[in-house]
């Protein structure tokens, strides 16, 4: 059986610009698309990944071999309707799954490594514009994202208003708080201080797993809430009876954050933390925009739809309000509810019937 | 000018059993005093130390020439006075200022590293409760501890009630969470990752300093809350106008974070970090009780008083709130208060004047 997805890349015409004033050359941003465009390409809906994510959102994963990331809400008869939409989702600049990253092969043939640019959430949505350009598409139905994918929503309104008519931005903000920096930065850290590391050049060598696997084991905590913690793990030990007076995974806790750490650097290249993590924390909507979150929104031409969870300690509905007082002040149409849920951030991931209703809603 | 407080340590002339079946021998106790014991022995105060504390309490730490961890709260007219009391506090079991622990002499004469035996809190309270044999000193005017050192307070007061006349448990917990297990956790697995670890056995060699700086960040973001980084950082940038594209410590907080990291290992020991770590993650004071917390505290003979900080998310009120139905069930005098300050877990040991009236107050 053919694979129902077969993998898609736009190789850029044209240099990407980029906010640290450097220029990119010869970018390819792979991407996937569901459902079929109409016409009158009136019907794309564009979704945006996470730090982790990629454009898989509801086809197998070519490296792990699991269903797309959001198959729950992207397909027929679904909440993002396949049927009624052309969905697409591209791998985002500086990441890992085929779109231009520290991997990719600078004007040398070597990786660019450490060489590659720092990028911005911003130059992400460039990036993502030039693609849409590339499909011929001038004007979405929707952009649609959570967490960085929010950010990328929030900022291609910002940025690009003329793009998209309805923006969806769940369970995200508007800037990295000073704590969300500060895990970010424990995250390099550990992988920086893996020898394999290597100042970046590791591409054909031994890789920085240990470093990479502590950082998502860190990262990971953020997503979930204390009590989601505690509900699916509590005290409970792993596979004996009682502890082992020893260094082992006693506790299932441990034993899920080690598998989520060395499951995660199969599919994920350091690098690409490192510079995916740096533009999130170098995002600050209103610091683009003279200071004044609600003048990034100005110009904004879209009706919005803010989303975020009462269990997200990473991105907690504070900033989601803060979002929507600007938008407010923008006087741009703006519906916002916080869902409950229990799940911490991963809320979005994760089975939220209410936030299928919102999605559906705001489609409509 | 000789110094304020000569260095105390007392060698324990009996083997020290262990929670997990194994015995210590030759375990020697590090401690310091301040102020004088009275005739009948009836005003020592026995502060217990948190993580990655010591007994300097209110003395110049013999490493980093810093002041006493505590001398806001501790000395002649303070808060707990040593004009009035006699401050005994005593270097943990498995930490590496004195006491025996996993960078001491085995009997081999090498370093115990990981062949020293996993230790629990309780193994911590024997080890304090032989330090006041060795002293002569029957009973306590007073235990008090923050954090970790509340634990010790907690579990002196469940397994040796006659020891203690008071028991003052600051922002601390009567059992670890599944996400105080999940922090630690990382903080383990950054140190094992480090190639210097070498299994533990790093001494006199080259140290695990890079994983150990990482396990001290993450640890550090929990003791701080999410509204005083923010207050103390927020976005603002270090040393510079504009961020640099690149992987500096653009941030304040980044900055901050490292400072903390690399200091840390400067002072501390990779391998303490983990046997710490681990008896805390162990504890679970219900668990040794058959259960039910309120059995724990169920010969209790002392005046309990347990203090919380509002924006302590590490251990937040709800867990000493846990411990005070306890205490109530179990017919114990208790006195609870939750304090505002804004700064997280890390409250305990910092400008909270209400703490002090507190502390002062329950001294009576």
């Amino acid at each position: 059986m053919a694979p129902a997805h077969a993998h898609k890349s736009l190789k850029l015409s044209h240099d990407l610009p980029l906010d640290s004033g450097q220029v990119l050359s010869g970018v390819e941003i792979a991407y996937e698309t569901y459902g079929e465009l109409n016409t009158d390409k009136s019907n794309a809906i564009l979704i945006c990944h996470a730090l982790t994510g990629d454009q898989y959102v509801a086809s197998t994963h070519p490296i792990t071999g699991k269903p797309g990331w959001w198959e729950a809400m992207v397909g027929p008869g679904k909440p993002i309707d396949t049927g009624r939409f052309q969905v697409i989702c591209a791998n985002v600049l500086g990441s890992c799954m085929g779109s231009t990253g520290p991997a990719s092969p600078a004007a040398d043939g070597a990786p660019y490594a450490m060489r590659f640019p720092v990028i911005t959430i911003r130059d992400m949505v460039r990036g993502l514009v030039a693609l849409l350009d590339g499909l011929g598409i001038a004007k979405l139905h929707t952009v649609v994202g959570g967490s960085m994918g929010g950010m990328q929503a929030l900022s291609m309104a910002a940025n690009f208003p003329d793009r998209a008519e309805r923006v969806l931005a769940i369970a995200t903000t508007a800037r990295h708080s000073a704590q969300n920096i500060a895990f970010h930065e424990v995250g390099r850290q550990a992988i920086m201080a893996d020898p394999n590391w290597n100042g970046g050049d590791y591409y054909g060598g031994a890789e920085p797993d240990a470093g990479l696997a502590v950082a998502r084991m860190a990262a990971h905590i953020t997503y979930l809430s204390e009590e989601g913690l505690t509900e699916k793990f509590g005290r409970r030990l792993q596979d004996r009876d009682a502890k082992s007076f020893g260094f082992d995974a006693d506790f299932q806790v441990e034993s899920y954050l080690r598998y989520q750490g060395s499951g995660f650097t199969q599919r994920f290249d350091a690098n690409s933390y490192l510079y995916i993590t740096r533009a999130m924390d170098y995002f600050d909507l209103a610091e683009e925009h003279g200071g004044k979150l609600a003048n990034a929104f100005a110009g904004a031409k879209a009706r919005f739809c803010l989303v975020s969870f009462d269990s997200d300690w990473l991105y907690p509905t504070a900033e989601s309000r803060h979002v929507v007082h600007a938008l407010n002040a923008a006087g741009a149409p703006v519906s916002f509810v916080e869902l409950s849920a229990p799940f911490g951030h991963d809320s979005f991931l994760l089975d939220v019937p209410a936030l299928d209703r919102v999605v559906k809603g705001f489609l409509k």
